[in-house]
């Protein structure tokens, strides 16, 4: 089928054959169908949306346009957890070692922060010699010795996917669920995963907005999957406040080794415990959630958690005493609190303009060629429904050697992010909805 | 503005700025703005829409991306007539010389045949010597001397048009209303004029397939037409059989003078009047319908609109002598019947598969690059309602020099597009809707 007839029948709301679809893809990563075409194609699905056949050749198309591993020869479950992105979500770090430690391998391919959101990629680069940039057989090696490697992707995997999504992010059309839902896939599925386990994040933090809308990514990311023949569940989690304390790189680090060492804030520590035992019923190493979440919390109880995640540090070159010692970690030669304008109670953080604030200090990018600073930041002080007397700190300040803005601007940002009451308020729930793991 | 918040902005709905969609255009037609972003924007068109002041803008835009011919100097009403295309449209070789024996000045730039449909200039050049490409000066001394002037539309008129007329072509963007109606009007009142009639066809063999599209597409040109100062009339007439008898360039020619003889296809010469004066009315020159039509059946009676017609071709390059005796123009060395494959009552002529066998016979062109044969065509000998014997022509085929597939599959596409029934037929009414001319 011509991409004319594609993009025809899209719009008009027919099906397309898988093939077609196919075809399309290869075509475009071939370079033989050109941009335009794919733009009103992708335009055209935005707003018809796709069938799961449709969305599993999409899916599949950019998934077979790079290299796909192969880790069966890795034993163990592979199981790997993927976020679709929030303010203050250093989940990862905390994870990946915990999961290792209790049995799985976790073959983690990680992407970078971009606007007011994190990446993993960036704070693992604060951990001084933190290399993400491995090749395969050092991957596998590592997967293999210490159960869990943490790598960027590379351009060989998924390259459609990389194109697309540079089109998509010039005509409008990033936002579509179908579209969103094989971008995240076709990568992950190249990771060789047996299982995966998204952490699908709601509210002013995340890129949906609504719950309605978080549900369906979640469905449509589970179809996907459940279609390529991986186990795959779905936790939707909210975002409407940053998760955990710290915003900034090295500061993400740091509270993440709280987590390891039986403190950090409750709130990060809960969806990390919960993401891990989910990741473990599907690996099939828990046949239950509570003996899944007591084979976390003992692996955080006993340490292993944090040793795991040293032996990680250590076998892609970092420096492992940065994770007993955060003194070692890069830090800002100053700090600045951000007073709160009145007594009250916290009502609500708004956790985008928070993220906006970390990007002012130098912590994220705006375009994706921008550098980071690692030590830049901020450590919020008060979070929803705790008590604050005017004049005491809403959050810290870390400010970065090259702000994109001045140090005002940056406390005005943070002190209107925060909306202060005088009623008691209590946080809504973390795990908002559940969609089971399921096998094909 | 950016593209993309244009881009997006249409996409969700929301009203975009008209400076926003000029900066659009221009930037596209100055190749600053790259085709996958127009691509996207026109599929957002084809789902949102465009409000009157958009459409407005993107028209200006495309019109003033060229040449704007401003014929103040050319002494008269400057009215002309568009129609959107059908099979068998040979109204204009009869229309324009009747308007300037009327009275008015007839600027007309029309296009060529493509797919299923004709085009004026074809038949036209079918007219042994006739120069379709006239420079500016000449088209002037035309108009002035003879009263109309019948070209093709030089690069100079609405590049941007053009532009993003193939744009669409290959994104499947062109079928959205808006989108034709900017094509159109941008085109048109790059002629200069103060008026245009609007025939907009609708049935099988013409682009708007349903009474309603053909309303709305309607109302779409003249409300662009009455936001930039022009009076716009718009007839909706019926393109469910091919209009007159005669399919293909040189036999078209021939029946249109026919009507100029006062003789030719009722269905023809009623549509022909009806335009003509729906100008006159438009250009101020007569004061109501009735007296209109009859201006336009004097011109017919006393020869003027035929003698016109020979002053025209005259003066555009063309032997005037191909007018009145039909022999001079080109002819087929052969023709074929299609014989009715039972008696009965033509129920229903499929105008489009018509059109497609005309061109299969090389009257048409399937790409814009290809020639047209001006000999090749067929002359209906049946039309809706009319009665047939089994075995008697339906119709003649006159076969080109190289047509496209076999004489065989050519008599089985027309006797094909007849549906022959028992039951008695009249063919629907030829104007089913008239809007009328308005000023600003």
């Amino acid at each position: 089928m011509r991409p004319y007839e594609v993009i025809h029948r899209k719009r008009d709301g027919k099906h397309v054959p898988p093939e077609a679809v196919a075809e399309l893809v290869a075509g475009y990563a071939a370079g033989r169908v050109p941009d335009y075409q794919m733009a009103a194609f992708c335009m055209a699905v935005f707003f018809r949306g796709m069938d799961d056949e449709e969305l599993a050749a999409l899916t599949g198309a950019m998934l077979h346009s790079g290299d796909v591993l192969d880790l069966s020869d890795v034993p163990g479950p592979k199981v790997d957890k993927h976020s679709t992105g929030g303010v203050g979500d250093k989940v990862s770090l905390a994870l990946a070692p915990l999961a290792a430690a209790c049995g799985l391998v976790v073959p983690m391919v990680s992407g970078r922060g971009l606007g007011h959101t994190g990446g993993t990629l960036d704070k693992l680069e604060s951990i001084p010699g933190f290399r993400i940039h491995l090749e395969v057989p050092e991957f596998r090696r590592v997967l293999r010795e210490v159960g869990a490697c943490l790598i960027g992707q590379t351009d060989r995997i998924a390259p459609a996917d990389r194109k697309l999504y540079a089109l998509r992010d010039l005509t409008a059309t990033v936002e579509s669920i179908p579209l969103i839902a094989a971008s995240i896939m076709s990568k992950k599925l190249a990771e060789g995963i047996d299982g995966l386990v998204l952490d699908v994040k709601v509210g002013s933090g995340a890129f949906m907005k609504t719950l309605a809308q978080a549900d369906r990514l979640a469905g449509t990311l589970a179809a996907i999957g459940r279609r390529m023949g991986k186990r795959v569940s779905a936790l939707v989690t909210s975002m409407d406040q940053p998760l955990g304390r710290a915003v900034g790189n090295a500061l993400e680090v740091r509270e993440a080794v709280e987590v390891l060492q039986g403190g950090g804030p409750p709130d990060l520590r809960e969806v990390t415990v919960e993401l891990v035992a989910e990741m473990l019923l599907l690996g099939g190493v828990a046949a239950d959630r509570p003996g899944a979440r007591a084979r976390v919390e003992e692996a955080i109880a006993d340490g292993r958690g944090l040793r795991r995640l040293c032996a990680i540090v250590e076998a892609q070159g970092g420096d492992p005493r940065a994770v007993a010692d955060p003194t070692r970690l890069p830090a800002a030669a100053r700090t600045v609190p951000v007073p709160a304008p009145r007594g009250g109670v916290v009502q609500a953080i708004d956790a985008e303009a928070v993220g906006l604030a970390a990007m002012a200090l130098g912590a994220g990018r705006s375009r994706v060629e921008d550098a980071v600073d690692p030590a830049a930041g901020l450590v919020l002080q008060r979070k929803v429904g705790e008590a604050v007397e005017a004049g005491e700190p809403l959050a810290i300040l870390h400010l970065g050697r090259s702000p994109l803005e001045p140090e005002e601007a940056v406390v005005r940002r943070v002190r209107d992010a925060y909306a202060l009451g005088d009623g008691a308020r209590t946080p809504e729930p973390l795990i908002l909805q559940r969609l089971e793991g399921s096998e094909t």
